[in-house]
């Protein structure tokens, strides 16, 4: 086990170069996009900070990419081509979007296995075949040795706007409920476990998943579905921060409300991490009128991919722009955007 | 100045891995795509080799994907962020597609200067004003150092079919026309004079444009403009092989014919380089019906991007599947895929 201590909680200070903790889904994720990359791009609905943005003014079409740089790139439960499929539809579905076709670029090191890469390969294609999205192109870059880190994928995915009302935190209202659509943490944890050979490996598998079908199946709540967004890098407590940002309400949730895992609570307590700042790839977040909580739960619960939803709190206007948790003994703390938590590489 | 050696000219061999080779826009590259990567996407329009698919059957809205991976990211005459817009908008402009919008990926190392990563963004967003596409969505990710190569940037454009007709090696017929937009060699010769601080350096300069101008001057050819392609890795003697391979005919093209600068003849003779295998990033192959060459050449003199076209060749029916040349002294080869040639990291 190498050790783990470099992988977190290293003190950040402006150094003027990219810092690791610029990649983690948190706070300093977002200053990064929000201070130094959307300025260039004012104008341009990029600028909205959308997961996914219509090609032009008024189109049904939407548009999303991501890049996969998980390390290792084969885990339980998932590899980084099932990931490179599923994240980007994910995206598009919980814009309101039914996935439609997917490109993928590669950036591969020099040395990598072929017989990984087409283990990868096999992985995304089966995957797409899942998710029933088509591959319209690719490209294949090498970089040499040392210059890369084995497999990179970018894919980007369009899809057909279905939900016809925007899935925007400015249509949530006072009051709405907040569900979680399945366990969290597990995607995160076991990949840093099959990183770093954590000896706690064997109880975890990632949750990566095509949400399209639980996602699209609580459509017909029609404006009573305010908002959706899947808690992948920063975890639950990154999603819920970005609805709360820059709003007149707040967002009031239980810490024993959240659906965890046995195994997740074990372990991640063990590393000392928040199952709320961990990365997953098969929950996401929805915000629903409080009046059809029950049936928004209903619906999930008898799917497959819902059957562990939860509602964890409501919108409150008590604490604008807060995120605040009551704690099992019944005291109350902010949950914040995650902050100097470093696990690099995730997805 | 470094070695050059380890640069080019290993000898290949299979490995079971990736190897430089197989980035370099040759005969390995193809073997790559070809073999290991298309098999997994079989009937996907991926699969077709297409520079740029449709959305889906019928759209008419095309997409394409690029990474870029320059060495270094600035160099005389452009840097990464200029070629992750002007490169992609340039494979829709040859697909006969008016570039609509990009998204833009990054994958940052970890200590990459932010100073370095505002400059590239400010040239990508100017690139995106110069040729009109909105950027409307993006990603960031961030990889320890050692295991990433700086920054890499992959793009991912759609744009509208303004040419109603495939631009294909399908319509190419014997007897028509090759046509070379632009002087050739000097975006692969200037990265790597600047990678490797080679004297020569001071009088190279990439021809990074964005091609659509010039290109969709041709569209008014009509049926007569038969396939278009940029020469991008692997140069022009990629791109006439890709047109023959699997074709009833070849093409006949003339050694003398081609444009290029007395600084590209100079610097690639004295490295031992073929200007026809260097990367360019702002000149595109035509076909054209042999009787529209002379208004094909006309259309292109009378633009920027295009006043220095040559007719460098004809589609013949003598040699199917090869791309032949006529040297100064009267003799023929054969141009083929370059093969063992490493400029690594070179758009």
């Amino acid at each position: 086990m190498r050790r783990l201590v470099p992988l977190w909680g290293r003190t950040v200070k402006d150094t003027g170069e990219i810092r690791l903790e610029h990649g983690s889904g948190g706070a300093l994720s977002r200053d990064l996009v929000e201070k130094v990359i959307h300025p260039f791009f004012k104008g341009d609905s990029y600028s909205e900070l959308l997961d996914a943005g219509p090609l032009e003014k008024g189109s049904d079409l939407l548009m999303t990419t991501d890049g996969y740089v998980v390390d290792p790139p084969f885990f339980p439960g998932g590899d980084i081509g099932r990931l490179s499929i599923f994240g980007t539809c994910n995206d598009l579905s919980v814009s309101g979007a039914k996935p439609l076709c997917i490109s993928l670029a590669l950036v591969i090191e020099e040395g990598f296995p072929l017989a990984d890469l087409r283990r990868a390969l096999a992985s995304a294609a089966e995957a797409a075949r899942e998710a029933e999205v088509r591959i319209v192109t690719g490209d294949t870059k090498v970089v040499p040795r040392g210059k890369g880190g084995g497999l990179f994928i970018t894919s980007t995915g369009v899809g057909r706007r279905v939900f016809p009302l925007p899935l925007s935190p400015g249509r949530v209202q006072t009051g709405d409920a907040v569900i979680v659509s399945a366990p969290i943490g597990s995607h995160g944890l076991t990949v840093l476990a099959a990183r770093e050979a954590l000896p706690v490996a064997g109880a975890l598998r990632s949750d990566a998943a095509y949400l399209y079908p639980a996602v699209s199946a609580l459509f017909p709540l029609g404006e009573k579905l305010r908002f959706m967004r899947d808690a992948t890098r920063g975890g639950i407590a990154s999603v819920l921060n970005e609805i709360v940002q820059s709003s007149p309400w707040g967002i009031a949730v239980k810490d024993d409300a959240f659906p965890v895992t046995d195994d997740v609570r074990t372990v991640s307590s063990l590393l000392g991490l928040n199952p709320l700042e961990i990365a997953n790839e098969g929950v996401f977040v929805a915000l629903v009128a409080g009046d059809s909580k029950e049936r928004a739960l209903d619906i999930l619960h008898s799917h497959p991919l819902g059957r562990e939803a939860r509602l964890v709190g409501r919108v409150s206007a008590d604490s604008p722009g807060r995120v605040l948790t009551t704690t099992r003994i019944g005291g109350t703390r902010i949950v914040d955007f995650p902050r100097g938590l470093l696990l690099p590489r995730i997805c």
